[in-house]
């Protein structure tokens, strides 16, 4: 199966997606505009020429040098994930430790022999994949190894196997979403999942960290759509075997999604597959009172309507979008099916909206038609919001987002206490009022995921601090209302803290028992989720 | 929340479920009739009394004497569960290993109490919810520990909260099915987990061997509805946190579902509950050719209209339940809902099923009123199954299930090489034609869980090895045809030569690593699934 063959649009080794793809100067100075106190001018682009890169500590053998490189460009942009705290080092001339090499195996035998060479070495061994990650997933911190080893898996971006009967298909796990549905397409058949990294982040990558998708309800993480996992680790290669379902014992498949690469490396997966869906209907649905949108989102999340999409934003998510204009909360509701008409579904879904004070128009009812403008709106936000964070970062501005789950119990003063909290820890460290929008990107019967967004100038030169200072208020927020350190965005290091506390300690002493027997030489990915 | 307060009916200690429910020997002598070579005459019920019960070989301190009996009846019923060979070994007063104690804590320190002072003795402690295993999940078999502690959690059997508006409950493991959902009942709530065994199973046995419920697609197994876990282990309690859903790196709660009592005692959980179902629709399809009637099963479980039962029964598995009298296999139907009719959604799915060769009839839509005839008998059938498997043992009968999950491409060779292998099988070892029905229990969009019944007269007194060569060639069929050694039944002891081969070995190896961290003095259920 061929890959796509246009030529590849250039990378931002230090922001979020393609270079072509971000605020000019002039649209930086319009972003800034919108937060007072920001500079006057943008932070210069940073260069990859300027970074310290020194020779790599490390020397492959021979077998195993054509895969690997010690080019500076290529390890700048290896050093770190996308997260703002990631962008404002690079911004500010403070990157995380580059690593020394980069290799990218084309197959199981080539990783394992790489894992096997950086175990006899000290080398720590750094899975990448997209290199997305916004919690410090993909860096290397510390000093116990002489030398670090970013392992891109994007060399394995195949679909090797599809099966049509079963709808299931055999993919390696270095394909980045678009590589992998370019192959899915002409067999009628989706993967179907759609994270706001989707263009920059790989089906391996979502895997080891329990990505969130599509789907605002049911099937929300990529968990689900597992049938069996292909791992390498140190003491040998996992392959659990392809199954619908088991009741064999604790599943080993859940015992390496969300491992973030620290009990092994995750080369390939069988995944389930959907067909394309044929009918579809959205609508937006405005509330006055954001409460009661939260009521109604319950209402919809306890029924069995099972919306793809029920994206809740608050007054100020939807005003930065573009949903609404009006100060209303807006509730975006998305059906589809490749069985038949959702229609029905939708007006059950907007007339539950309407019970609980929504203002939903007639459904407008869309098979490949646009959407509603509020929706279209939505979604060209979504996917620009990184590409907007990395301006305002730019403009000497501290803007970041981050996300949990929690039960609906506890979810209005969930999110007041972040609003109030953050709010406060915000003003306090830069002096300036902090702007926090909030949405809820997938919903349950018993409980929702809220997502939110702070934006308020920094003080020049401490934004990563002025950045960990937020955070750290909102770590505590979430903790005092047992809400998860984080739903989809995983652990790595910046949320180390949180998940210490959240992870019960037997399971904690199982889990790095686990670590020691399947990395004896503690090289898989140090310092992320355990050790 | 009080308990239902009707006088207990008594349990049977040796086989399935209550005694006034037991076939009386004229029934037993009508169900062997149906079987060539069995018996005449009924084996008489055994006698706790003829049991070879000795004294307990070690003693509890004073602080949890009061907590531990070794009463001969109450040890006996503790011996085993209820599987074939189980019957059939009480059947020839050959049972399994009689632990020396049981002991029923009534809250986690009483659990972690007498977990410690089995460790420190050298104890082995078998967890015991309803015991209802049927492969040898609660059954101590070698001599590495001096004395074995059936710890029996039925004494915590309560909702002890209950969170209305995250639609969640915190119930005590031990809880059997029916009292659990007494204690809903009064708030409109149910679990709505109906397993073959609901009666006589408790929650956490479900839990601790991902047991398979009421839902025939979507969420079959019961690991979908934990919120969170509390697990007492030797190396203390492990807490979840309630959350609807989370990435925090591997799920806790994924480690100890399926773990089977080897690496702590569920002692509650939070669940996930729903609404009673108000609107209901159910109806039966026959077919003339199974192997269409699969693609019927395929194409409805691959379409998003997720029926509750979607169960579908060959010709042989029809006759026997009533279902259908003409040599047809039948698709049983069922659709509910708390939200809104379900009419149409089983009209869309009887078109599919007609579409692939389906006899359905206009739907018979059903609101609370009785379902059609063919699901009415299908459901009268299934809860008196396990008693006449009983019956049939008494008549010298070998009779057994078995059960899987494969994808859908190894489907109908997985079932034809049962019917093959299994058969011939059977032939062999006992000279007598067998009996093997097959059914689909629960389907997927990727697969499906055939449940096999056999059935084939014994050698009188030689039934258990019988069986254990009839189930070795099952077994190597599953193998063969790599689908799971369970769905729904767990590994226990009988499965654990299919496990070992199945489990990926680098996961073996941290399962181990875990079991030797959390239950150091390895007194946990020695020798199911692992070690």
């Amino acid at each position: 199966m061929p890959a796509t063959t246009s030529a590849p649009r250039a990378r931002s080794w230090w922001g979020w997606g393609y270079v072509d793809a971000h605020p000019d100067d002039t649209e930086c100075i319009a972003l800034g505009a919108l937060l007072p106190g920001t500079l006057a001018r943008p932070l210069p682009v940073p260069r990859v020429a300027d970074l310290p890169i020194g020779r790599p500590g490390a020397t492959p053998p021979p077998s195993l040098a054509h895969l690997v490189t010690a080019d500076p460009g290529v390890r700048a942009a290896h050093a770190m994930g996308k997260a703002y705290r990631d962008v404002a080092r690079a911004l500010r001339g403070r990157p995380g430790r580059i690593p020394d090499l980069v290799a990218r195996p084309t197959g199981d035998q080539e990783a394992a022999d790489l894992l096997d060479w950086a175990g006899g070495h000290g080398v720590a061994v750094i899975p990448f994949g997209g290199g997305s990650s916004v919690v410090g997933g993909v860096e290397y911190r510390g000093d116990a190894h002489h030398a670090v080893l970013s392992l891109d898996l994007t060399a394995m971006d195949r679909v090797l196997e599809i099966d049509a009967v079963s709808r299931s298909a055999r993919i390696q796990a270095g394909a980045l979403g678009p590589v992998l549905e370019d192959q899915l397409r002409p067999h009628g058949l989706t993967l179907r999942h759609f994270p706001q990294s989707f263009e920059f982040s790989t089906l391996g990558g979502w895997l080891a960290t329990r990505a969130g998708g599509h789907y605002a309800t049911v099937h929300t993480h990529i968990d689900d759509f597992v049938q069996s996992l292909n791992v390498v680790t140190p003491a040998g290669v996992s392959r659990s075997w392809r199954l619908p379902a088991s009741g064999a014992g604790p599943s080993p498949d859940r015992l390496f999604l969300g491992s973030e690469g620290t009990l092994g490396v995750i080369t390939e997966a069988w995944m389930r597959l959907r067909e394309r869906p044929r009918f579809k209907a959205s609508m937006s649905v405005a509330f006055t009172d954001f409460h009661r949108s939260l009521d109604a989102v319950r209402a919809i999340a306890q029924s069995d309507l099972a919306p793809a999409n029920c994206r809740l934003l608050d007054p100020g998510e939807a005003l930065l979008s573009g949903a609404s204009r009006d100060g209303s909360a807006v509730l975006v509701l998305g059906f589809e099916s490749a069985t038949g008409p959702v229609d029905d579904r939708l007006a059950t879904a907007v007339d539950l909206a309407r019970a609980h004070g929504g203002r939903g128009e007639t459904p407008a009812v869309d098979r490949g038609a646009p959407a509603d403008a509020a929706v279209s709106a939505w979604r060209t936000a979504f996917l620009r919001m990184p590409y907007q964070r990395d301006g305002l970062a730019r403009m000497g501005a501290v803007v970041e987002t981050f996300e949990t789950a929690a039960t609906w119990d506890k979810i209005p003063a969930l999110i007041g206490a972040v609003r109030a909290e953050v709010g406060a820890a915000a003003l306090k460290a830069t002096g300036y009022p902090a702007t926090i929008n909030c949405r809820l990107t997938h919903v349950y019967p018993d409980g929702a995921a809220p997502y939110f967004t702070v934006a308020v100038a920094g003080r020049p030169g401490d934004e990563v601090q002025l950045w960990d200072d937020i955070k750290a208020a909102a770590n505590d927020v979430l903790h005092r209302h047992h809400a998860t350190i984080t739903h989809h965005h995983a652990v790595g290091r910046d949320h180390r803290p949180g998940y210490d506390i959240q992870r019960p300690e037997p399971f904690a002493r199982a889990l790095r028992a686990a670590k020691d027997t399947l990395d004896p030489h503690r090289i898989l990915n140090p310092g992320a989720l355990i050790g």
